[in-house]
């Protein structure tokens, strides 16, 4: 039995992942994968206990390594049991953010070390990373706009510009130390070319 | 000022933690030191509601690291925020159960990598360490027999009693190896015996 492909969508709020992943679905289907979508934190009805915990606007203040802690332990939950039997059965895996976004949060964001994450990466994972890692990247200013356009902000949504200006920057280091991986696809242009940029790269998967 | 000192109290259930943390506390008291007495996991309500998360009965199987990672979400949020700032003016803290409850649980018990926990203790501790590490210890069948009278069993109560005998074996292998840091003390003997060899450990500390 091969293998089915681990595909992560990143990119900061109001960067449009919920729409992207949709088309990313349907793209798959019409070559026959029905993936599994799901999402991190979360993913699981523990992970998404933790999730609440972490998006919960507290009037403690989060210790960061705390929250880091947090991020891996829903990880170990989500990937562990769901995410990698599914694709030992062969089930290809659309995950809405995987440990880009803790490199990108906790490390850019935050300034927790990066050693430490790669050290709880390979703790949870071994070594087992994303096929493919599609990271939608808008200006912050525009992504914030578009997130606050929704409602209550959480926890992290309550950040200054800085701060997602340091993740958006984490997130383009990194695809581009790895462009076999990743694939940085401008989330700010009409849909229709944010798809088209898509595309190749999930056609990629099945060659 | 020089740092408080740093207590804990460990042991498996029913071994009578809560009294006696009340009598340290006395003695404490009456040397002129008034300790924080706190809890692990839990301690700040960021950290309680971990200890929710992990105390609770679930029908989801719960993945060995994501406890093990949610212990140690709890413990940064304690540890950084509540614990040291608290030694760092002087204060004692009294703690019941710390990072010898994760060697002995999660370790001994669930039979997670000691070298994985060690890991995790440096990242959220440095190298701080209890000054003195109180063990009650009890026989497993005295000890479970006395906490299941207390009422529901949380998702560590439900274990087998084998489950227990790794953990109070993994205490006192513990406490063997570090004789100046640890004091093992027989709980199944009636409490003023208990107490009796309290007070002397606790004495040394004031030296």
């Amino acid at each position: 039995m091969q293998r089915g492909k681990f595909i992560t969508v990143e990119g900061i709020e109001g960067v449009g992942k919920t729409t992207n992943i949709e088309f990313i679905t349907r793209c798959l289907s019409e070559r026959g994968v029905e993936p599994l979508v799901t999402r991190e934190p979360g993913g699981t009805p523990l992970a998404e206990d933790i999730r609440r915990l972490l998006l919960q606007n507290r009037d403690e203040a989060v210790d960061a390594t705390a929250e880091l802690l947090l991020v891996f332990a829903a990880r170990a939950q989500h990937f562990r049991r769901l995410v990698v039997p599914a694709l030992e059965t062969g089930k290809w895996v659309v995950c809405d953010r995987f440990t880009d976004a803790t490199y990108a949060y906790q490390g850019g964001g935050r300034g927790v070390e990066m050693g430490h994450i790669a050290q709880l990466e390979n703790l949870v994972q071994g070594d087992l990373r994303p096929d493919l890692t599609l990271v939608l990247d808008i200006e912050v200013g525009q992504g914030l706009a578009r997130a606050r356009a929704r409602g209550q902000p959480d926890r992290f949504e309550h950040e200054a510009a800085v701060f997602f200006e340091k993740v958006r920057s984490t997130y383009l280091e990194r695809a581009a130390l790895a462009p076999q991986r990743y694939r940085v696809v401008d989330a700010g242009q009409p849909l229709e070319r944010v798809q088209a940029a898509i595309k190749p790269a999930l056609a990629a998967l099945f060659q």
